[in-house]
């Protein structure tokens, strides 16, 4: 990989029963801004707490994670743990305590083994690479599938600039989703301000339009690290390289917050939802959000059915006006209702039928209302998921 | 039975392929005074217009009912077709076309078969019978396990009154459910205001503390119509006589909108959440349905699953202010979270399983912010509410 100035570890501390790796750390070579989003969730895991101050003051100059206890709901001691291993980690890699950040995921409740945690911190300082970026991503992973990472690179002037991201998540995406935790490292050159703004912009189109109703778990974590070892230019906010820097990280983010739905579990199909026609992004947001989150709409995504009355219900009830009289839906290239109507066309059914069998399609309401629209991703509610949530911890 | 006044009918018009009873029929001797709540959905089907602007006038003597077909998203010959049903249920009972109700419940968007409905509207005027409460209960419902009746009786000044209630509905009640009917008859002698206005509070504590989020599908309907029948004294809005018939008819309410829970598609546990200890009883609701509506909680409930994380990320998601430090977490009789920590004695786990094997039980969450408290059933999710819904009409 081209990205410049980051070395990464990934390493088994034996946090996971499973043997796999389970710390991870990353550290710039130099000088970095980082900037950070957070769950919204009221109950916030000690290392959210820990790391959002850091992200606040835009210089993170490491990232230090573990998989297999999210350090949630532990009290003092929780807290006390997420700072220890800010400096366990900051101290293996002679980086600033106040520039190293932290993330947990895994299980709720149980203190951290320490023991296990500080051995693994300085097993990963040892190994950091510049090519270790996908060990690093494999060991924020839990009930993953497997590793989920994409790689960006454009050019900002003469120079070429890499933006690698990497994230772990495969609970059902809605409304109440497991942990999702997410790290992006790019070489351009940014102040923390510029990264603050983009990151904040384009999580609304691409990580928050996967979560439903701003659901967050209690350590959703987000960073994005700059650390400028391009050589490329400064970026600025509104200048031609600010967009298309912009431009680049929504494809980044936008990739893996897909993947975490194709990922989500026992899912097999992943369903985009565009609504148009809207009076406002958000209110077709919230359209959208309010369809990818009812079990009833994606049971029948599961079975294949199209049963649009239930997309028109979960419609009805997104809290926006709406004019039932006038909404067409379509389900992949077939139209099932015009004008609220539905399209009794014989074969209607058995071609959106044969839509819904596909790994992926798109089902597209328009609200004949406006001009503004927004997508969001879902995926399918099967037995799977009730065979993995029903008794996730045994 | 001991209601007075109202005769009722249920008969097979052949709308179910089954060759159940879904054509259901009710009409009052005399003159009635009658109340009811609609669905807050958007989306509101032919019915529900139709009646709502009936119920407004407060003079309710009959309602005529169908299943097997929701006459929702039928646009303009759905209207036709709901005014049709009045018309033909108020000529064959002799009471004026604006006293009559209609509701329809069943599958979406398809025409209603109008001449299968006329021969049961006939019908069904024929048998009309005061002992016909237990036929009209049936023919109301469709995916539904069994009728849901409730009958209290209740001395108003030197008479008995009867208040006699029935509901249909079997959808997992969150957060789309099925559609919900419900007609609740009396021989209290009231005025349509102090219906209108005890069925708006009573309908808060009881029928939307089992719904999540004022959902509510295209059609639901509650109706309750008062004929004076008993000869009691006419009901006032703040006497002892008018809180005894609330009381009463928050037990019927109550006692159906929990058989809703109970029979929901392949529910196993009914599962009472009460939340106290808030600073508002809206609080404390909108925390209660944000757990009730989670479907990892409710896959938690199926596999039995004393998974508390689960429970305090959806009080930390329901958008009210609490204090994470000060939560406390009870699962029947076992203490499990006290001010936001698991309790680490060795058992919790094994005896929060043990609750949770229960048929019924329930999960007590002290926010320990205020005095005020509120209480939201709901029911676990299993493998049958997948295979249910998964594929609904074939």
């Amino acid at each position: 990989m081209s990205l410049r100035g980051f070395r990464f570890a990934g390493v088994a501390a034996g946090l996971k029963e499973s043997g796999r790796p389970d710390v991870a750390l990353a550290v710039s070579d130099g000088p970095c801004a980082g900037a950070a989003v957070f769950t919204r969730n009221r109950f916030r895991a000690a290392p959210v707490l820990v790391s959002e101050a850091r992200a606040r003051r835009g210089r993170v100059r490491g990232v230090v994670a573990n998989s297999g206890n999210a350090n949630a709901c532990t009290g003092a001691r929780g807290l006390a743990d997420a700072r220890h291993m800010v400096k366990l980690a900051a101290a293996a890699t002679e980086v600033p305590a106040d520039e190293m950040c932290v993330a947990s995921t895994g299980v709720i409740g149980v203190p951290l083994p320490m023991g296990k945690i500080q051995h693994g911190i300085l097993a990963a300082a040892e190994r950091l690479a510049h090519d270790g970026f996908d060990r690093f991503a494999e060991a924020i992973l839990t009930t993953d599938k497997g590793p989920k990472t994409r790689i960006a690179t454009l050019r900002l002037g003469r120079r070429q600039v890499t933006i690698a991201g990497c994230a772990k998540g495969a609970g059902m995406i809605a409304p109440d989703m497991a942990t999702t935790l997410a790290f992006v490292f790019t070489d351009a050159a940014a102040r923390p301000s510029f990264l603050r703004r983009v990151l904040r912009q384009e999580v609304t189109h691409t990580f928050n339009s996967v979560s439903v109703d701003g659901d967050t778990s209690t350590n959703d974590s987000l960073f994005l690290l700059a650390n400028g070892a391009s050589d490329a230019p400064l970026l600025g906010a509104d200048d031609a390289a600010g967009e298309k820097f912009r431009a680049a990280l929504r494809e980044v983010l936008l990739d893996l917050a897909r993947a975490l739905v194709r990922d989500g579990e026992g899912a097999t199909h992943l369903v985009r939802i565009d609504v148009v026609g809207a009076k406002t992004a958000e209110a077709a947001r919230a359209i959208g959000r309010r369809i990818a989150a009812s079990p009833l709409v994606k049971t029948a995504l599961f079975g294949a059915d199209p049963n649009w009355g239930r997309i028109l219900a979960a419609v009805g009830n997104a809290g926006v006006p709406i004019h039932p009289g006038r909404v067409d839906l379509d389900i992949g290239e077939v139209a099932v209702v015009r004008g609220g109507v539905g399209v009794a066309a014989e074969d209607t059914e058995a071609r959106a039928h044969d839509v819904m069998t596909r790994a992926e399609y798109t089902i597209r309401i328009d609200l004949h209302a406006g001009r503004a629209q927004a997508s969001v991703w879902t995926c399918d509610l099967g037995h799977e998921y009730v065979r993995i949530n029903a008794d996730y911890r045994t």
